[in-house]
């Protein structure tokens, strides 16, 4: 299960401090750790690991397309369960004795709760910490000693913090602590600094791997819808599965890091094509990092400023087979920012009833929300649209988040063995 | 299950939203909705009930007397197994398979705790956001998507909010979710901006059904103390029930919404009076609109402003079945207001130990609470008074909160088939 | 179970209220509860037991050598069910119908967190209140209110305040109305102003009968390292337990309120000696009232200035059988302590391996926790010394207190019973 080979490096970011600034012993714990952040994710996602299992998920890079298969088939079992009372009885008893401990100094109230949700459904009890400053950091605490601490008292750590790469830094503290025979816990990473959120990208690809099954619940077979679709116009190659498919990013690529690790992840799969639409701007448009990575892979890429821009041919809004858009992250502007942006037609980069008309009549539109009211960049009357899997994202984002846990804690091969014989046989 | 006949249409209220004040999403959403919120109640019950049963609670209007009574019954049965570890056990696990969001953007620790309490004797797991801006709210997030995502995680929320029926807008999303298709869960108000809170009303007629069943657990037999009441002078037309009394209310009549709601559920009964106690002041006196809707209801209704005003002949304080003090909420008084209010003798719309020895030996005295230790409205010497049913209130509150769980979650059944089956054969 | 007969008034502490200040009704509440508050210690401590069981812990005085060592077993047992699916299963249904209200007014992440992790090992559903101000007390409401509440909905109530014997009166308000025959929860001191923290000296005296067993889990067998200690120079004297030690105390005296209760719990035991090493400022050295009440109980006690001074012909830092690190709780300092403290030289109340190379091999470092990363009391450098206990201080933290509580609610026969059944057959 170890990762592939693209240079991977760490992209270009924060460090978490420099030797002049060392100053207290926070800056000096996280020094210590500088010379491993820096060595390429093949050599260190095997630490992340323990018998061919995630000990802790700190980056997408983790996730293969095989480990990315078996946590959604898990999903699946364990959404399947938690349709009878039988099910929910036994996943909720199923990791009842563990607590987990949330720790979250950057505010997500989605990932929040959906962590807390994924938790619930196997009976784990949570625990949070939520104040950037916790009293004990005001009393002189150091970060690490506050993880230990929490490590002294819960079995799973789920951090989300802006400082970047710091729950790589304590997934390597914890690594430490076991091998000089000290309690050690998981660490999973939901979302640190600007770089990584494993678990997002984790919850797009299920979406994906949930809509390329071509199994809608409301079909009159589990194989009619597939077999229809393959005979429109334009559809006769579509295949199941991810791979063999054309995919659009829309809106704030450069600084969204859900497009960034979801590309990334795809760029895995067999004849993928990635599309990306934005402002011609620098700050809106894929870093170059991204862009070097991606070619790394031999992924074919187009970067486009239009909906309408041809590609074989035809507007890009009627060839993708998967239209994820994202919101402008305002949040990061700077004030030249502002005054650039006010240029800019972002309408262009919202969807419309017009628009979606117009695409596939099976591709999915998804979105990492919260989506912006004010930006419009997916307006309330697509909704209902049968291609609006926004909604659906987030609960596959609480089911996929709960196998993740549960292959953490090794209890996946019970939940689908309990599946075979109670509800299989 | 349908509400009754009155003259219902909506209280004068701030409205959600006006067309003209609609440049957000948020109040588009809401102007949606307008046209279904000033329909009268007797219409818009039947849409919150599913197969004769409670989806969703939104208003006190909803609870008809047969409803009371099969909650109150229900809510007796949940105390009795709680006080035994096999009721206990019974009780934890009925529902530990839900997840309840308590979405409280108006703070109210009372309200929070016992709801959390009552979710977790069922063994419900609670969530929480009480923030007043959740950080998606922040990114632009619509209050409808909060909502929805609270629904893509957890089956009941349970929710608080400053402004006025958005309660009541979700369970019509929730319809409209549902109709379509898509995941809906039940809304549970618990108090949305001035008007309504009708699990308050729920626990204050929970308590009346209680007292006036008397059968205080230490008397000698079930039935002695009632025998003995009715043998004193002016009690010899007592009746068990909330049938054929006189209902007191005291303080501040105009502001407070929990007066407001048992009035109208009081009214429901045969034969009741209502006598409002309140200083001569526009705000503090009962609004027209509620005095307009009790008397289509042909309520005998008396509006005193003191304790020692003649009521068939007696001080009205004697002659009183159950007395309900409030709070004067002075957080919404207005500048011009606190002038005023600084020439009303207030310290006559107090209790004290001399008024309480001369009220009914057996008129319970309720209080929503907080009550205000600086207005002083129910002194403490008067807690130990068998009549000081205030604590207890509360408690009552905890009990009745989880028999509308069981029942919303259609669980009640089952809780009256086990007592039947364990502790009654 | 009764407490010892140490002269035991209590400290010279700011008084909850005083006459003259008496003009609300929580001030009025406290003065009631004044005198009680003033009685000797052996007077008190029955009154906060039933049937010879703690029914609330206040003081660390209640503590008596034999509870402590129940206590300590009942903890061991815990951990080591623990370690065991099935004991997890047992632990978690034991007291999954209770639910605790933690009652956090002061701040304290670590305190909390222990706690929680505590109730959860024994399936106690934990609700917080950590606001200071709770909406309910803006409204006007009383504590002993808010506390009657919190009693109303839960069955335990953990509490922390700043306000000096705050819990004390809770205590004695829950046994009033008990008394009157109403509902009353048992409170748990987790700190109150300045002088109490019981359960914190408990986790000390925990951590310390731990080490003192000689058992550690590495050893080859489980008597053989006491008797390979008992060979080195200067330790022929060495016994199990913790009579007949000499415990160092290092840092803050004088304002520690950890470092007063465990003195006065280490008193106790037979043949001990006390060892303070502070720097010679008023603040910081053995407050008088505590020197007098060791000296009362015939405890023989130094205080020195140094690591270096000699104790028995040897520099101290060689002699000590254990050492109690503390914190400068520089949030106490005044403007003018300030400056004084600027003069001295703290680092000298600083470990350093090299003072650590020096300690008896098997002396345990302790640390309340959080340790301070600007003044560097413990650098952590030692932290991977086999010495070095804070870390499983902490953890030590949680077992003890689900001990605790087990006790209180009387479940620890059933802990210890099945324990023998299912492990020891």
């Amino acid at each position: 299960m170890s990762s592939t080979t693209e240079p991977d490096g760490p992209p270009p970011t924060t460090p978490l401090a420099s030797a002049s600034l060392a100053s207290t012993q926070d800056d000096r714990d996280l020094l210590l750790y500088e010379s491993r952040l820096e060595r390429p994710i093949r050599v260190k996602a095997p630490e992340l690991e323990r018998s061919g299992r995630l000990r802790h998920l700190i980056f997408s890079g983790q996730l293969t397309v095989d480990l990315l298969e078996e946590l959604g088939s898990v999903a699946d079992v364990i959404r399947q369960l938690s349709r009878h009372r039988s099910g929910q009885d036994f996943l909720i008893n199923l990791l009842h004795h563990k607590r987990a401990m949330l720790y979250f100094t950057q505010p997500s109230t989605r990932t929040f709760l959906s962590f807390m949700a994924a938790c619930q459904i196997l009976g784990i009890t949570c625990n949070e910490v939520r104040n950037p400053q916790t009293s004990s950091e005001t009393k002189g605490e150091t970060r690490f000693d506050s993880i230990r601490m929490f490590s002294s008292y819960f079995d799973l750590i789920i951090m989300r913090s802006p400082i970047a790469r710091l729950a790589e830094s304590c997934a390597y503290l914890m690594n430490d602590l076991e091998r000089s025979g000290n309690r050690s816990v998981p660490i999973v990473n939901a979302g640190s600094g600007a770089d990584e959120h494993p678990t997002q990208a984790l919850l797009d690809i299920y979406t994906l791997q949930r809509t390329f099954q071509f199994e809608g619940s409301t079909d009159s077979s589990l194989s009619t819808r597939f077999e229809e679709l393959q005979k429109l116009p334009g559809c006769d190659g579509l295949t199941k599965g991810l791979a063999n498919k054309t995919y659009g990013f829309c809106g704030d690529i450069g600084r969204g890091r859900t497009v960034r690790s979801l590309a990334m992840l795809l760029a895995n799969y067999e004849n993928v094509r990635l599309v990306f639409i934005a402002p011609d701007h620098p700050k809106l448009v894929m870093r170059d990092d991204l862009r070097q990575r991606l070619l790394a892979k031999n992924v074919t890429i187009h970067e486009l400023s239009s909906f309408e821009t041809l590609l074989d041919g035809k507007p890009v809004i009627e060839q993708l087979d998967a239209l994820y858009m994202t919101r402008v992250q305002k949040e990061h502007d700077t004030p030249e920012d502002a005054d650039c942006f006010a240029k800019i037609d972002f309408s262009r980069y919202c969807l419309s009833k017009n628009l979606v008309s117009r695409m596939r009549p099976y591709a999915p539109i998804l979105h990492p929300f919260p989506r912006d009211q004010h930006s419009g960049e997916i307006p309330p009357e697509i909704d209902n649209d049968d291609r609006a899997m926004y909604f659906r994202q987030a609960r596959n984002g609480m089911w996929i988040r709960s196998a993740l846990l549960a292959h953490v804690f090794d209890a996946d091969g019970q939940i689908l063995r309990y599946f075979r014989n109670e509800f299989q046989k």
